[in-house]
């Protein structure tokens, strides 16, 4: 056969936008703007600057900062040359970055200026690092500190605007990065080339299907809200770059950064975790934004109904996706359907409930929803099991952990962690994590279905319900409860609330919370998600009744 | 690791609607009606059938039929059993039917009963055809003619609704079809189950990113207009399939039919080529038709701009696409962009320039146009060049034929025989064939350039320029033509037209043609496209000045 065999590489996303020349820019905080051919010849001076450092096929290139094109630049250059991109999760503690760092075996360090702290407290424990390169935002920037390798604009300064990046078999390792259990240390992920590549169509091909909402076009304006060391952000930025979309980058999130760039970028699409939504939505500085039109894929936790109809009520195209570190990350993603929509009863109603179910399989992704021994459970939107997945672009395993990979694989598929239903149209909606379903007097309870009545109580501002050790019951179900400001504190009204929804038939009885805990805060991990472990370490600690 | 490894094949198209339930149908001229259920039911059976017939990995399964229902059973089936399905084109002579259906190694023929004629002409040349199975539409099929396996009801319903397909690796080959060069004997192309998973993705992928025309989505009703044994109709039925849309098939073409489809499925999407959208906006049954909104893909041959205005006016969405048989076909889509058009001095003017251009290279498309010597020429929108290809899609030769398979793709490209120029957009436009291409004076012109003139001559139905072999210019352009009813035939006029235009600047004096030849009709191949090779015979014979 006389072909070129073509790999599925990450350079082959990039050459789309060069082909088809974009005039859009990526943007960072509103101050820098790119356009993409810049964008291109600095990812090409990126490959030279990692070239001169000595990156190598298979060497680990680690990453700290904040949203930025710096970071967009890593996400090609980095696995265009042959290296792998370690992404830092930032909000972990000094410990778990220097673990994590260290574990991922990275011999090169891109750190911005913000980090040089917690760096300089964790250097001695990253013996394998052996060149750091300094980025920051700042005009002139601060003297290189010692054993810096050198400034990033200065370095990319100094190579070419050329760079031939390598060909190479595409399953060769793109990224790395960990996630935090809910028990032992951090595990790390691993995607290929031709992972990424396939997920990127994915994403596109998922989207390209929404005919009612959640339509997306090289006409958008993009700015993620996730941070892009979490799962890719999602893996949007390499469709955006696909489509040669115009991207905004938001640096630190700031809400007044954030809605600032709203307005003055006319953003169109964006994704992030639920307790980013609400604080836009209830920041001063949106109350005069129109937000008409903005298109938001909530993720990272389930997107509750209130928050749901509170973006809906300020003309947001809002609605749910899921997935995790492990699939990188999307296997589902809400859709509106004619077909359904037609068929209901209360059109609104029916329109609510897709937005907030975890959605539609995205093309390629094949899901089950199985009981303890892999059998399929009933595709009736009442049955629940464990949500397990096959599709071109799970990690292969927990880097160096094959007993962690064994679990995650077992039976052949990934196993979620997630307790979820499948109704006959195909929609997923999850129950609840394994881990934090709470089973009382035999019974399932869904913590998401209590916390969504608790939303709806005009006093409360956010919810997490956990279940805690309970003698008779096995366990029992405790709420934790945010106010809103002047919002009276009164426990007993919120519990008649739950259980006048529970007399309506809503939710079974034993549902109700046994306590009802007002806080300032809720717990919540380095990625924003509801702590629930910690919470129920807490509730327990609490508990009048508790187990010993 | 401990995963389970993920193979790009044509069984994971068809697992997205069934795991999303479509409430959709495939409809076979407006009779037949099948649930995405009940079709996968039947592709199940079909599986079936063609186990019990003894199919087996590799085999080939050839098909002619309309473009049925039964057409995309066999586009999964075939496949999806490790077989390679052959699709045979009926327009050719029988001569030629014989030829591929034997060059390919049929062992199994599926032939609708309009066939059977062709079929028993060329019967004794097929040794290697061991099972024939009737399609038919009649209710109650003829009685099964000599040497037939069974009807094809019939053996649905023999075997069990439900069939394992198995798994194996994503390079193995599932299409083949023929395609009828300028010279020689035809060609088989192939196809592995990767491509076309890759392709389906592409198709979706770069629909994704229209954000001002071609807007596909779940949502929308699809009737191809393109033969199924050509490169698969395009490959959309794939992603339609994958989408959960409803399908239209026509079956045998009748413009009547097509436009009481059009009416009562109310079709959406289409694709065709320019001749059928030519008959179908003159049909005096599509008068009353309310076409708008009607998105069509104009393929084949170049979109003339009169047809294109004409299309406009009649409020349809229609616009460019490029490709070919050995690119399993998409390369290029026409996609107006926003940054363009916001920039253009006449939005209108630029907006149908961009329609009648090939487009933008679609997703993972790779596009180059060179000069002889592989280097690429300036993306000015003026230079021209051969178009040359890479993606993962692309035939990897033709089967037996390593000479032609080497000139395919010498320099590692894929040549696709056309000449082309890029802007500095990335918009391609096809200046004309490489063997079709005048060159008079020492100067290229453009065949296509100076029939759109012609077309907009208000007499004209119909216009193809060739080059004629001239002893003084090297060549010299004719132009055949076929007047709208009731037209005057003045030559002259039409002669005029073209040279009030080269007055204006618009195109060289020397493109005005010596030679206007009225014809009743334009010299067509099998599969509707200009059949230059033929009318420049034609002009020759008949030039005054030929060369000997």
């Amino acid at each position: 056969m006389s072909a070129q065999p073509y790999s599925l590489l990450i350079k082959h996303i990039l050459k789309m936008p060069i082909a088809q020349a974009s005039r859009r820019e990526i943007v960072y905080r509103g101050d820098r703007r790119f356009t993409y051919p810049q964008f291109v010849e600095r990812v090409n001076r990126l490959g030279g600057v990692l070239a001169g450092l000595g990156a190598a096929m298979g060497s680990r290139i680690a990453v700290m900062d904040w949203d930025s094109h710096r970071y967009l630049e890593a996400y090609f250059a980095v696995p265009m040359s042959g290296a792998v991109l370690m992404m830092v999760n930032i909000r972990l503690s000094p410990d778990q970055i220097a673990y994590t760092i260290d574990h991922s075996g990275a011999e090169i360090l891109f750190v911005n200026s913000d980090f040089l702290p917690v760096l300089s407290a964790i250097r001695d424990r990253l013996p394998r690092l052996r060149a750091i390169v300094l980025m920051t935002d700042e005009a002139s920037p601060p003297d290189l500190p010692e054993g810096f390798a050198g400034e990033y604009e200065a370095l990319l300064a100094q190579v070419p605007a050329e760079h031939d990046f390598p060909d190479f078999d595409e399953n060769t390792q793109a990224t790395t990065f960990y996630t935090t259990g809910t028990t032992g240390l951090p595990k790390g992920v691993m995607f290929s080339h031709r992972q990424l590549v396939l997920h990127t169509m994915v994403i596109m091909a998922t989207m390209a299907m929404a005919g009612l909402n959640g339509r997306i076009s090289r006409e958008d304006v993009y700015m993620p809200l996730t941070p892009m060391f979490h799962v890719h952000a999602w893996g949007f930025p390499y469709a955006a770059t696909m489509m040669g979309m115009q991207q905004v980058y938001v640096g630190r999130f700031l809400p007044d950064v954030v809605c600032r760039l709203l307005r003055t970028e006319r953003v169109t699409v964006s994704h992030c975790v639920p307790t980013i939504m609400h604080m836009i939505l209830t920041a001063p500085a949106a109350k005069d934004i129109d937000l008409t039109g903005w298109r938001v894929i909530i993720g990272g936790s389930a997107l509750p109904r209130a928050l749901c109809e509170a973006g809906l009520a300020r003309g947001l195209d809002i609605y749910a996706a899921y997935g995790m570190s492990e699939t990188c990350p999307i296997l589902t993603m809400t859709q509106l359907r004619g077909d359904i929509l037609d068929a209901a009863e209360n059109r609104n109603e029916a329109e609510v409930a897709i937005r907030i179910s975890a959605g539609l399989p995205a093309t390629l992704v094949e899901l089950r929803v199985v009981d303890d021994a892999m059998n399929d459970v009933p595709r009736d939107g009442k049955s629940v099991g464990e949500v397990v997945a096959r599709s071109p672009f799970l990690t292969p395993g927990y880097a160096g952990n094959p007993e962690a990979s064994d679990a995650l694989w077992r039976g052949g598929w990934l196993h979620t962690g997630d307790i979820g239903t499948l109704d006959a149209d195909g929609y997923l909606r999850i129950v609840d994590r394994v881990k934090d379903v709470i089973k009382t007097g035999g019974e399932w309870i869904s913590s998401i279905g209590i916390e969504d009545i608790i939303l709806t109580h005009p006093g409360v501002a956010e919810a997490a319900v956990v279940g805690v050790p309970d003698e008779r019951w096995g366990e029992r179900p405790v709420a934790f409860v945010v106010l809103k400001q002047n919002a009276a504190q009164d426990e007993e009204a919120i519990r008649s609330h739950v259980r006048a929804r529970a007399d309506l038939g809503e939710i079974s009885r034993y549902a109700v919370p046994d306590r009802i805990v007002i806080v300032e805060a809720l717990d919540k991990t380095s990625v924003g998600k509801l702590d629930k472990k910690t919470m129920r370490i807490r509730a327990t600690e609490t508990s009048p009744h508790a187990v010993a």
